[in-house]
């Protein structure tokens, strides 16, 4: 299995009046280590997106399990299993600076073509460093 | 069932480099739609909160299918099919003008006692009124 | 002078712990009113680009006056004295349902060629239609 | 003269459909700056929301000199000239990792009775601590 991860200080606009991170954030922070991850594997989203392909998200699913509040420094994981085909499943967590897991779930990526917007499969590149890595 | 609508047209800010909504405002626009929800049922969120209750969000599942672009009003749609107890299931949806699906999922939110953060059962005035009203 | 305006509703994702809208949504609101403006003038941005002009800010002033809270509905307005050369000057402010001044400022847009990036006169068809209204 | 500063990597949801970060996100950039400088100084924005004041931004001013786009990783940065009395000034500053002034402006920060909300001279602590700094 391939796991990343990237550190974030909660940021002010991200509270809402609860006083805690906003839900929809977290599908946020979810996209962060998505893209440290490629960043790590050495195809960051922009090459990806300079060779003609975009990764629209297809599916997000996210559990909270407990608040990230101001000053807090939340840690974001992105972790893949299984090399892609169409497409590409990923794992994914928040934890606080002290471990606790405060949310999860899973986010489904597709590939398409930059310039016609059709579904394509993983592109070539990408697959070889994944299965290389896995 | 229970069925509430809010139609919003897309803001730009809310697009991104791939030239359309970026995903994490579908859950955006799934609260905005239940926040209409409890407006319409007579109990809008701050009244809940000034009545000593917060709702916060425990889970999110979104399916996209299309995407929303600059030009678009989006239609996103909050609907109950059973009373709550300690938790809120909310059906949701976003349509565009046209009336295609562009994303649709689950919500479940929680109760909490707004002073302790402590999970608490559906209020009873809001239970009243959704039960009044299925 | 020209002026437009748009009527929203507070989103509770714009809020922060401090229990009003955050600052930068202000900027957001402005925007908005912007964008309508465009669409009311008959040409709407979506469109702008379609021609091959994007149009970025280059300054934004804002003075906060007083908070927005949940449960308000803004007005934010976009106002336009003077027809544009180089640069559109746009005066903007943000009322709540009371007409209570929120926030007022300037924006200063730019139009560019959405190709090179390069900055352009105020496209003719813009102009015509700002000429025609003042 | 004080100064602070945080470097931050382009988030790929802060992008909108020019592809380039979106404006409002400069005056965000702004306050994440603005907050380190807080926990730099020993006084983070949370401590002194624990301590009864909150800090809201009175005026944002910023001038957009060059766009940064994803793959950037931008510094963020807060300089503080005086002594604040009832408000604290606030030069700002973001670049990209080039060294090239992307955005900059001045921001002006209040302080409130969280409870009444009411404006308050600068917290004793945190004069105390800027002026040994100054």
């Amino acid at each position: 299995m391939l796991s990343f991860e990237v550190k974030m200080p909660v940021r002010y606009y991200e509270t809402d009046l609860m006083g805690v991170v906003h839900h929809s954030n977290y599908v946020r922070y979810f996209e962060c280590a998505r893209n440290v991850m490629m960043e790590q594997m050495g195809y960051p989203v922009e090459q990806l997106a300079a060779d003609g392909y975009f990764t629209p998200v297809i599916s997000v699913e996210c559990k909270y399990h407990k608040p990230a509040v101001m000053g807090d420094t939340v840690t974001a994981v992105a972790k893949i299993e299984n090399a892609p085909l169409a497409k590409l499943y990923v794992k994914q967590a928040v934890f606080n600076q002290n471990g606790e897991l405060l949310a999860d779930g899973q986010v489904v990526v597709a590939f398409t073509d930059k310039q016609t917007g059709r579904p394509v499969r993983c592109p070539e590149k990408l697959l070889s460093i994944i299965e290389s890595k896995l």
